[in-house]
């Protein structure tokens, strides 16, 4: 129907086309009731039953146990690095923070000014972060509220395969870039949240996985609308939640329980990411990933081209052969193709002959 | 088109179909750009366009002087409850309040959990609350941050039709569900803010308009993303913003711009007020506004009929000729017709005629 490009945007990213195009056919009359759903209420049997059933993808794809809420704020990623703390961790008590890059240090710098936080490890080496620590590397504070970790570094590009063990230490993580790109084991997490807009859905909402018992000791000393107990008690409707984000969150969560779950989607990834990486690593005279190899990141792979004027080229003649998106964050230039769910296996392939191909004819440049 | 319903939801609420219509058409193809606006990038020119248009609508309908920001923000108005006082009650300060129902008094409790407040007049009478204190009635501390006030209370259908004057006190008010309901003098304010999903688009953003002074003098000793000068530097970007429900904000007040801005649209809410209570009145042997005449509110009448039984059945056969949304806040009861700027006149007409129609065929019920 429309000529639909290649977007390799980290955030808001692709969507699955028939999630959008579901929206579409249902937007100007939301299932017969003669209004958009839009204009329907949160406290209607209409908008509940989107909101419930967007909860229950969530438990099914992910196999959330009986022990854990599913909820839905707004604020992005950013609100719950404050939220978190917030909540989480006790007065006169401390947090642990993985610091793996931007998006590991931000939540960490956040939850500096209202508590304290210590860094279990630091992988940053002459500026850079090109790796996730290994397990033997972290320093875990037994006495800590949690540890956090970012799960995927988009602006680094990498990325955590094993989380870590944290014995009784609650873990909790950032998840926006990489959540429900596999199955994993929710028993494993204390809390983990995800800004939608990456892979499950348009931006305005964050979905909140967390344990039941850190809901019930958290903190109740702080204001209402920023504890994880409002939002458990009344199913994320205290307030008005972001209706249509979360409905679209439906549409993409349907479209995945359809394509077989999260095992099918985990394939799909990897087989994604070994087609990326094999033409970087074929062509390493040309093409460099600056991540060591066992933290290279499946969803968000950075490279590099030999020299910066090569990389603006790269990424106007890909544009102009319909694939968007490619440029790296401003913080570190080079290349960046986000490969979130939605995006499907022959654009990779797409990608990988255009990165064949554009070698082959700069290769003198 | 559609079949479409009367819809007297207190918010979300009805939208002009238009806006929607529009969503609609570029829903799947974004000005030919081969994605939707649901994919586009926050940092990308398309989404930017967009976003800086939206600001300007506000700043153009409202007539927004130069020395006040206008910011989105996520999280509605219960979120701008805890922000406000975070921002601006100094270390040791205090605000006021002024209690006229029930979403008067929650950001007052709100702002109770982390700063000093004070009651500067509370018109509560005997559990009720049938109105907005005159000027004379408000005891200002000329010491505190700010004074608050709910510029119009959905659940006991009131509203302010005069702001207080509050001298060197900054004036900061919730116009969640009155936003642009006509122009006002901005100036008048410090801070206003209003959760978009009654007059001004769907859920997921808040408009906050702010002067420019007091965001200078914020305290800085708060979480970096719940500041006003973080949206105020990155113009509402530091991190996603909701760019769906920012982008309908958009549609929606492009609409209210070619009707001819807001005193086109406050000469036709007077009018469908005045039709509305006009039928209250001339039937007060059957209906009964429970407002003191002069707090009425102009965008969300609540009425009662002789018996409960006798609501239900109005509501019930409302529902059944296309009138959807009639029963008053479940804390109250009655019945509530909520007619923010996208209900037409002919649709209050409707409502009017079935009023009269009820009545003549149940009164002898």
């Amino acid at each position: 129907m429309t000529n639909r490009v290649i977007n390799f945007n980290a955030g808001p990213a692709t969507l699955p086309l028939a999630a959008i195009e579901r929206a579409h056919r249902e937007l100007l009359d939301f299932q017969g009731t003669g209004m958009s759903i839009l204009e329907h209420s949160h406290r209607g049997k209409e908008y509940d039953r989107v909101h419930n059933e967007t909860v229950d993808l969530v438990k099914e794809l992910l196999s959330v146990p009986d022990n854990y809420h599913v909820l839905f704020f707004q604020g992005g990623a950013s609100t719950q690095f404050v939220i978190v703390p917030m909540n989480l961790i006790p007065v006169g008590g401390s947090a642990d923070y993985v610091l793996t890059g931007h998006w590991a240090t931000r939540p960490y710098e956040e939850a500096n000014l209202i508590a304290k936080v210590r860094a279990a490890a630091d992988v940053e080496q002459n500026g850079k972060f090109t790796r996730v620590p290994k397990q033997n590397e972290l320093k875990v504070d037994s006495k800590a509220a949690y540890l956090h970790i970012t799960s995927n570094n988009t602006i680094e590009g990498t990325q955590f395969f094993d989380f870590p063990d944290t014995n009784s230490v609650p873990l909790v993580a950032d998840m926006s870039s990489d959540i429900m790109w596999r199955p994993f084991d929710v028993s494993r997490f204390g809390l983990f949240y995800a800004g939608a807009q990456k892979n499950i859905g348009p931006a305005g909402v964050t979905l909140v996985v967390v344990r039941k018992d850190l809901v019930e000791k958290a903190r109740t000393d702080i204001p209402v609308i920023f504890r994880y107990s409002t939002f458990a008690k009344e199913n994320s409707l205290f307030n008005t939640p972001p209706c249509f984000s979360i409905y679209m969150m439906r549409n993409v969560l349907s479209i995945v329980k359809e394509q077989g779950g999260l095992s099918v989607v985990e394939k799909q990834n990897r087989e994604k990411a070994r087609i990326l990486y094999q033409v970087i690593d074929a062509y390493s005279d040309y093409y460099c990933c600056p991540v060591e190899k066992d933290s290279r990141s499946v969803m968000t792979p950075v490279f590099r081209l030999p020299t910066e004027e090569l990389e603006a080229k790269f990424i106007a003649e890909a544009k102009k052969v319909g694939m968007v998106g490619l440029k790296g964050h401003r913080s570190v230039g080079g290349c960046r193709a986000s490969m979130y769910n939605a995006m499907t296996l022959a654009n990779i392939q797409t990608l990988a002959n255009f990165m064949e191909k554009f070698r082959k004819a700069n290769l003198e440049a």
